[in-house]
């Protein structure tokens, strides 16, 4: 690119992005209010529970009391557990679930399980002292029918109004959807694990 | 559900659980390669970032060196950046960018930034020592044009073959999901900023 050229270029940039300042700028002065959030990751792609994870650095770096249930048990080798357990006034973390129910293959133990963990997940949904909960892995409870969705969602609306909530786990129910703030569907472009590449320590656990 | 039905369910369930774990248990056999991967986090939905930092909590969990770069700058506030610069023995955080470019209106010193941005990104890329490297809002160098791909691509592909990268930003190109290992498509079905609600300290920074 020779010079006039990369000129013309900057200056329609200029332009561009002057234009683009005034429409973000007058969105960012029209969201003024502040609630807790609930959020949504669904979807088959990775980083539903990672992403998660991520929220949940971030409010513990400001200060935030956090509580993480998870519905289905994962690895015990983990290491979000290994550093999250580093914070233990800043965050609760209860592995509640009994492994995937094709591991389990056995629908009451699961259905008890999802039952005694949603208990503890009521305990912090009615806690103002708790600034965010994530409920991992929560969407297999409706999809596995472990419990009905109605109660869940009362419960939800009924939380402290400050507090945020994530759920993780594919096939969110619509109703668990309307009922969100921010909902995002993780879809899996490619994933390694099909091209043969092992589950790596650091990444997926 | 009377007993009768709900024994029939479970029984049904426990079949095709059992066929579920057959077909889980073969694909973890096969997959056994060992790796460094490039994971690709892309979309217009939230999560892109928040997953990466979820990674970057695990690979800390598991004793892994690890680099952030941001190639944009965002506030000076945010709560992961907090929280990982607890961990410097594991953890270089820089921050190079210099705002979004409808902030900052000059398309020649986004350039500048981005360039010495890569530079440091380079030293990162060769160093065996460093297990994770996490280039935040890389994806816009190339949407604005303030780097080559294919010179960029060409540095991945020599870097140590068990350092594990993760590249986030909305659009990435063609060239760069071919060379990924795992892409995720953060999709967005809803976002709470649309509804007026304002950014919230802990969830989106």
């Amino acid at each position: 690119m020779n010079n006039e050229q990369d000129t013309g270029r900057n200056e329609r940039h200029e332009q561009r992005m002057a234009r683009k300042k005034d429409i973000v700028d007058e969105k960012i002065a029209s969201a003024q209010t502040e609630k807790g959030l609930l959020l949504i990751h669904t979807g088959n792609g990775k980083g539903k529970s990672s992403s998660a994870f991520g929220v949940l650095a971030r409010a513990i770096g400001h200060g935030f009391n956090c509580a993480v249930i998870q519905f289905v048990k994962s690895r015990s080798d983990s290491g979000e557990e290994a550093l999250f357990q580093k914070f233990p006034e800043q965050v609760s973390w209860q592995v509640m679930g009994e492994g995937f129910t094709w591991e389990t293959q056995d629908r009451e133990r699961d259905k008890r399980a999802a039952e005694a963990a949603w208990v503890e997940a009521c305990k912090k949904l009615a806690d103002p002292a708790i600034d965010l909960v994530i409920l991992d892995e929560f969407t297999y409870a409706f999809k596995f029918g472990w419990l009905e969705l109605e109660p869940v969602i009362d419960v939800l609306r009924q939380r402290p109004p400050m507090q945020h909530v994530i759920i993780t786990g594919r096939a969110a129910p619509p109703a668990l959807i309307e009922a969100a703030d921010t909902v995002t569907e993780m879809g899996m472009v490619k994933h390694a694990f099909q091209q043969g590449i092992k589950a790596m320590p650091g990444v997926e656990y």
